[in-house]
C-alpha cells in the first residue's frame, strides 16, 4: 500500500515520461502536444488506486495507466473538433495548433497507439484489458453521438441525460479501475464493485461540473462561469429545472436558451436567476450526493481491509471537493 | 482446402451478415452504410486465404475477417474527410452523406469495433491479433501522413513514395494474412513470409493502380482517366517521369503539376504524352512486376505443399491482371 501522494505522483511521471515525439513529425507532433498539456491524470491514478488496493505491484499497471490516459487524450481531440472547442486547459485545441486533418490523424493514431501500449501488459491479462479498453471506446463514441444529439432535441430527460454522462466520460473512470482490478487478480465482483464505483463517482463528478459552471468560485482551468449556459447546454441544472418549472418559468427557460438572445451576461445572470429560485443548486448538489453514495456502497463491498479503501475515498472526496 | 470462389465468396457473406443498425442511430447509421458499399472484401479474404492454406477451420478466422474489414472501412472514412473526397465506389461518402462529425465519430466507433470484434478469436491467439491489429493501424496513420506530407514537398524520392505506398496500403494486405496464419498456428517464419507476400503484392498492386489511372481500358468503379493527374497527385509515374525526364521535360511536368493549369483535359493528355515518350509506363509495369516476382519468392519458401499455394498465386495473378 502507498499513501495517495505518492500515487498521485507516479501517475503523473508515468505519463510524463513516455516519449511521442518520431518520424513522421506531423504526425506525431500533435500527439506530443495533446499529451503535454498536463492535468492530474486521474484515469492513470485511478488504474493505479485499484492495482494498488489489491496489493499488486504499481509497475505491472504501468501499460494500463498510459493506454488510458492515450485514449482519453484521443476523444478529446476528436471531441474539440466536433464541438469547435478553440481552447482545452487555456491553450489552442490541437485542431486549432494544427489542423483538422492533423487532429483527424494524430487521434487515430493516439487510439492504435493506446492498444499498442495495453498489450505491453503481461500475457495472462492482456486479452481482458483489451476488451475493456475496446468496449469503453464504443461506449464513449455512442456518449458523445447522444450529447450531440441532444443539441438538436427539443426535449431530454434526466434519464437520457445521465446516460450521457455515464458513456461519455464515467465509464472510462470505471474502466480505469477495472483494468487496475484485472491486472490485480481481483475476482469478479471486486472488479465489477470498482467499476460501479468509477462510474458513479463520475456522474456525481459531471453533475459536479455542472454546479460549478455556474456557481464556481474560482475562474481557473481557463473555465468562465455561465459558459454551458453561454453555449445553451442541456445541462443537469436546465434539464431539472425545465422539470420543475411551472409553465410561466419552462417559457423562460426556453426563450433564454433558444439562440436569438443577444446579451450573454444578461442571458446568464437570468438563466441562473430562474435556478436559484428552483433551489436547482440544492437539487443538484443532492442527487450527485447520491451518486457518491452509491459509489461509497460498492466500495464498501470490495472484499479487502478497510485501510485500503482509504485511498479510493480520500480521492473521490478530494474530486468532488473542489470549488472550481 | 477451399476453392478460391468458395473463399471469395465466403468473405463477402462474412461481412454482408453483420449486422450495424442499433442505437444510437446517428453513430450507427454512418456505420452500415460504409459498410454496405460492398467490394471484393479483398482483406477478409487474405485471412481465409491464409488460414485456409494451413489447413485450418475457417471458422476461426471470422472475427479477424470482420475485424480487418471494418478496420479498413475506418481508415477509408476518415481518408475521405482529409482528401475532401466527395465519392467512393460511384456513392457519396460518409461525411458527404451525412456530415464531418459523423464520419469521425462513426470511424472511430468502427475502429473501437473491429478491436472488439478481433478479441471474440480464440483465446490463446486474441493477444497476438490485436498486436497485428494495433500495429498496422498505426503503420496506416503514418502512410496517410507522408501522402498528405508529400502533397506540400517539393521533392519525393521513389523509395520515400514506395514506404509511404507500404504504410498506407501494403501493410493492410500484410496483416491480414499475418493474422491468419496466426490463427492456423503457423511457425514464425511462414507468418513473416505471407506478411512479406502481402506487402510486396500490396505495392505492386498501387503501382499498377497508378497505371491504370493513365492507361485505363474500362473507367470502371466510378474512376475517371487521368484523375491522379488532375489533382496533381504524386504517383509512381510522376516520380518516375521527373526522376528519368531531361530538364527541358522536367520544368514542363512541375509547370503542369502547378496549381495555375486551368484546362485539365489537355493537361492530362499533355502528362501523358510527356510519359509515353519517357517510356514511363514500361518502367513502372517492370517495377510491379518486380514486387509480385519478390512476393512470390516468398509464397514458395512457406512450408506447405505447392497445392496449397495455389489460392494465393491465383489471387495475386487475378488482383495485378485486372484492366481497370
Amino acid at each position: 500500500m502507498h499513501t495517495l501522494d505518492y500515487l498521485q505522483t507516479l501517475a503523473v511521471e508515468t505519463i510524463d515520461k513516455q516519449q511521442y515525439i518520431k518520424q513522421p513529425l506531423s504526425l506525431y507532433e500533435p500527439v506530443d502536444y495533446a499529451m503535454r498539456q498536463g492535468g492530474k491524470r486521474i484515469r492513470p491514478l485511478l488504474v493505479l488506486l485499484a492495482v494498488d488496493m489489491f496489493g499488486c505491484e504499481l509497475q505491472k499497471a504501468q501499460p494500463a495507466a498510459v493506454a488510458i490516459e492515450t485514449l482519453h487524450n484521443f476523444t478529446l481531440l476528436h471531441d474539440d473538433i466536433m464541438d469547435a472547442s478553440p481552447l482545452r486547459r487555456g491553450k489552442p485545441t490541437v485542431y486549432k495548433q494544427y489542423s483538422t486533418n492533423a487532429a483527424i490523424l494524430s487521434g487515430d493514431t493516439m487510439f492504435a497507439m493506446a492498444m499498442a501500449k495495453l498489450l505491453e501488459s503481461e500475457a495472462d491479462v492482456t486479452s481482458d484489458l483489451a476488451k475493456v479498453l475496446s468496449q469503453a471506446s464504443i461506449d464513449v463514441c455512442e456518449g458523445q453521438t447522444l450529447d450531440m444529439d441532444f443539441e438538436r432535441q427539443d426535449s431530454v430527460t434526466i434519464e437520457q441525460y445521465i446516460e450521457m454522462v455515464r458513456l461519455k466520460t464515467s465509464v472510462l473512470l470505471g474502466a480505469s479501475l477495472k483494468m487496475g482490478a484485472i491486472i490485480a487478480k481481483a475476482n469478479a465482483q471486486d472488479i465489477k464493485l470498482l467499476e460501479y464505483f468509477g462510474e458513479n463517482i463520475g456522474i456525481a463528478f459531471q453533475i459536479q461540473d455542472d454546479i460549478l459552471d455556474c456557481w464556481s468560485d474560482l475562474e481557473a482551468f481557463g473555465k468562465v462561469t455561465g459558459k454551458d449556459i453561454a453555449d445553451n447546454k442541456k445541462t443537469f441544472l436546465y434539464l431539472k429545472a425545465l422539470e420543475v418549472a411551472d409553465l410561466k418559468q419552462q417559457k423562460q427557460l426556453l426563450d433564454l436558451f433558444s439562440a436569438k438572445f443577444a446579451d450573454q451576461n444578461e442571458k446568464i445572470r437570468q438563466v441562473i436567476a430562474i435556478y436559484e429560485s428552483l433551489n436547482i443548486r440544492e437539487i443538484a448538489e443532492k442527487v450527485a450526493k447520491n451518486y457518491t453514495q452509491q459509489a461509497m456502497i460498492s466500495l464498501e463491498k470490495v472484499s479487502v481491509e478497510a485501510e485500503a479503501k482509504e485511498n479510493l475515498t480520500t480521492f473521490a472526496t478530494r474530486l468532488l471537493g473542489r470549488k472550481s
